[in-house]
């Protein structure tokens, strides 16, 4: 774990379920990713863990925010994010946000359709909008296809009518699905994104972006390549594609920035045999899938976890949440061992947990207040 | 619609996404249920909705209540509830919890494992408890089989092992799951009590208490069988079982209740074909899986849409929520049919939202606030 962290959490007697989240290593994701793809703008994807604290950091860094929504777009103003550090990401935007977006100064916009390209058209004139490809996501643990994005054939023609009703097509973006492990993912993207910008340019438009989405993996239950292989992949692709004449490049990393930062400190509630019944050891948890572990859905993200008693004999476990709900339930196909020790009272640790926990967790299932949080 | 909460739509222009509950209707459903099984107790299973509007209305009714959490049970008693008309019906419990509970005069506590029997003993003692028995769930839309509960033999064991301890050995409960439209599933149950009820009698121990649990459906996409078709089967299942000597019924209804006296208003934010693709327009609404609508994963719950061009020419539709996320779609299997006219920016109305939405909403996943809450 964490050396920080785990000094933070053996000094404090935490009420539990906690997030821990350490600020310094934030920092040091930031930097490691603006060294790997250093002609990238990073805009940090606010959803992934919006909390100040994180927000100040990143802000003293001069990194830019990717907000899904005004209320984020609030959140990096009141830090103190310039508009012009920030992108409204999000294809489908009430009318009153881009309103709101549009008073406030915000300069760059995304979208998939011709009815949001209208909308930003009315009320949010001549402001820089990217389309956002639909683009394969096999390879991500997360897939984010399917919901938004379109066709190339679709989004020259979107964004030559961008030009027409007077706003500025800036670029294209696309997200290759989150927790990507497959560095190819982004090449055929780009391939794609490449398309858009030779047939604009065949209409004398100079696109000038391209934003890669975000996606990058972090280190879960198993390894994942390194942020520098990502790198080599994009920037061989990217020159191929582009050669000089190369575009804006823009990251919208969340879980990457912030993942590996998070500690979830939670109590067993309840380890059991479950009378004689066959199979493995139940062991409930405070915490579940509606207290923040959303993406256990599925079990697609599988969190390490570390226990005072690790070295000593193991078994098989099903890890459950404390609500009544028979889908509250994280890791039943995955193979996880805990040791036999643990029992009612004790904590453990589910380590990278700093994206998307804090803002999945509901306002009150079952009565349980949402987690805490820590940043140290 | 139910005209009351039609009424206060029209009167009212309200902030969405928001949720406007009837009061009344929860008092006639808790009625229904009350001449439809006159000879159970209603415990309301507070995580439908702990409003306290709806506390204060079933504590005028004499409900009693069926408490997830220490939260649940606080409560019911700031509501005024008595401590004798709360169960903690959750079979795993923090230690804190059942002190708290113990403290507060809670009598009557679940259990499905020695482990949680053993904490009971110690912090609750001579407490009557309850042992969950896992029974078959087919026929339930929301299925709460697998995490909780055992095996008949096992209860046995365990309510032995309870009077050993000094605790008072009180009855059993089950759950045939949630939405179950199957009367016959608590047949099957019944019978599986009776035969704890009879094992423990040949030990000289009475027991005096079966919960039913909840599950009775309401009116979603499809009909449901008709509240007393479930009474008669269970009367004549209690009857065969027990004749003279019937036990005291405990009834756990929490969608019953609550499900049909809700609603949702909702904004359409974007209304689009999507391009060239073929297949169904989507229509992304301003709440979506994580803005409440938790019980739509997998489409497991498909809520009844009122539009107000209902009438004209329709087609088929993929309902999606407001976030970034890809799971965040609502219906894409479900064939869901609105009217060609609606455009971002008309509201529509999700019926039968009453239960489990306000409660399973996140605190601000992609910066969205918690909906709005109405009780009228």
């Amino acid at each position: 774990m964490n050396p920080k962290i785990s000094q933070f959490l053996n000094a404090n007697q935490l009420t539990t379920p906690c997030l821990i989240v350490d600020i310094d290593q934030i920092e040091q994701n930031y930097q490691q990713l603006h060294h790997a793809i250093p002609n990238a703008d990073i805009y940090y994807a606010v959803k992934a863990n919006p909390a100040l604290s994180i927000l100040n950091k990143l802000i003293s860094l001069n990194s830019f925010f990717d907000a899904a929504s005004w209320e984020e777009i609030q959140s990096c103003l009141n830090a103190g994010a310039k508009p012009s550090q920030i992108s409204f990401g999000n294809t489908i935007k009430k009318v009153s946000a881009i309103q709101a977006a549009y008073q406030a100064n915000i300069e760059l916009y995304a979208f998939d359709t011709i009815e949001e390209l209208h909308k930003l058209a009315k009320h949010a004139p001549a402001t820089k909008v990217y389309c956002r490809l639909a683009v394969d996501n096999i390879g991500a643990d997360w897939p984010l296809s399917g919901k938004f994005g379109t066709t190339v054939e679709h989004a020259i023609e979107l964004l030559l009518e961008a030009k027409k009703i007077g706003l500025c097509p800036y670029g294209v973006s696309f997200h290759v699905g989150s927790q990507q492990t497959n560095p190819h993912a982004y090449v055929n993207a780009i391939e794609k994104s490449a398309l858009v910008f030779n047939a604009l340019a065949d209409h004398d438009i100079l696109l000038e972006m391209i934003n890669l989405g975000g996606g990058f993996p972090i280190h879960y239950h198993k390894d994942v390549p390194e942020i520098n292989q990502f790198a080599t992949t994009i920037q061989n692709s990217l020159t191929q594609c582009f050669g000089d004449d190369m575009p804006r490049i823009i990251l919208e990393p969340g879980r990457y920035l912030v993942g590996n930062a998070g500690v979830v400190s939670t109590e067993i509630i309840q380890s059991s045999q479950r009378g004689k019944m066959n199979g493995p050891r139940w062991i409930y948890l405070d915490i579940g899938r509606f207290g923040g572990l959303a993406e256990t859905e599925g079990e697609a993200i599988r969190y390490p976890i570390i226990t005072m008693y690790d070295g000593s004999t193991t078994g098989p476990v099903i890890l459950a949440g404390p609500s009544c709900d028979g889908v509250d339930v994280l890791y039943q196909e995955t193979s996880y061992h805990l040791p036999l020790q643990l029992t009612a009272g004790d904590r453990i640790a589910l380590l990278n947990t700093g994206a998307y926990v804090s803002t999945y967790c509901s306002t009150c299932f079952n009565g349980f207040t949402p987690l805490e949080e820590h940043y140290i």
